[in-house]
């Protein structure tokens, strides 16, 4: 039995219907009824596990779930060992660091030392200001991050950006880009290796739909 | 200008009616259709920032808010530095240690050493463990805990129980409780020291309707 872990939220409709290309329908997780967190799949092969975006790369770091699939901010966040397969394509949006549209700053360097950063991506954040030798208090929320520099608590955020149409709303603009991020296949290194070739053959008809959504797109 | 933080979810009603009683009206936070994130009172006196559970003492901790209402259970977890003013009776619930219902564990010391325990509050689980000597590996997960124990990743789970439902529902038993639960009030340590009488008339305010609805509960 492949357990698959999905996350909640906006990766999952793509999810679902790239493996289903691999023969695997985990449909039923789209159904707004269903209460169930565990899926079989009708053909008996596979099971999906319905999780929080954050808990994909545990549970696939575990081996609970063979194959996951995730944004490539929260795999950067968690760090855990799993391997990275594939870049699906969907799920696009950019983690950046964002200010007051009236602050005046133009770039994470015009940020005065030891300000204060709100975020809920507090690994990320910590990584891009080391890179930059920028020394800041970073602030760990776990949501509505726009808040920080609203209230003044802090100068700036990171965050991640899909339309923009947040920071808008609260007078914030982006100033730089840290990365972008876009769903991923991530794999259970073990199983990876100890695959009979079924893993092999999931991952390869999710490669060939991935490959054609790009070229359509 | 007063700022209040208020959690979204099951403690908001009951969080807006003690402020209600103190003359300040956050009502709006409770329409559906209300997407503010700060909202301020009619009064003019004060606004109420809409956050995470989690947050709530983050924005009393940087003094942004001076007054929060929050579990004990996410203060415990998070651990900042705020004053614990009232134990506000509502919002009741327990932090339980729940293993399979036939796993045959009777007490936390009943697990085996170094197995897996899931959940979403590790700060608390790791004193719990600590006090009772016994060495385990934490699993953070940030939902549905209750997939640890089913999917064979972890032996046990300390999560929030209300109605005990979710357990019931996924063939988990409660085994331990480690501390039980309520709103409390807390508040800005500074902005109390240097309070003119605005905060402590508030909390008195709350403090009379939290003595009236505990007598008439």
């Amino acid at each position: 039995m492949i357990t698959v872990a999905l996350a909640k939220g906006a990766l999952l409709k793509d999810s679902v219907s790239r493996f289903a290309n691999a023969g695997l329908d985990f449909s039923q997780v789209l159904d707004p009824s269903n209460r169930q967190l565990m899926v079989p799949s009708p053909c008996g092969r596979a099971r999906a596990l319905l999780v929080r975006n954050g808990d994909v790369p545990v549970y696939v770091a575990y081996g609970q779930a063979q194959l996951g699939i995730v944004g490539y901010d929260v795999l950067k966040e968690k760090n855990m060992p799993v391997a990275t397969l594939l870049d699906l394509g969907f799920g696009g949006c950019h983690m950046n660091l964002a200010v007051k549209s009236n602050s005046g700053y133009k770039q994470a360097g015009d940020l005065p030392p030891h300000c204060r950063v709100a975020s809920k991506f507090t690994n990320c954040a910590k990584t891009f200001f080391e890179e930059i030798d920028l020394p800041v208090e970073l602030v760990h929320l776990t949501g509505s991050v726009e808040l920080g520099p609203l209230t003044g608590m802090a100068e700036a955020i990171i965050d991640l950006v899909a339309t923009g149409r947040t920071l808008k709303e609260n007078g914030l603009i982006s100033i730089e880009e840290l990365f972008k991020s876009t769903a991923r296949l991530i794999g259970h290194p073990l199983s990876l290796r100890l695959d009979n070739g079924d893993l092999r053959s999931i991952v390869e008809s999710v490669q060939k739909q991935t490959v054609f959504s790009n070229s359509s797109a």
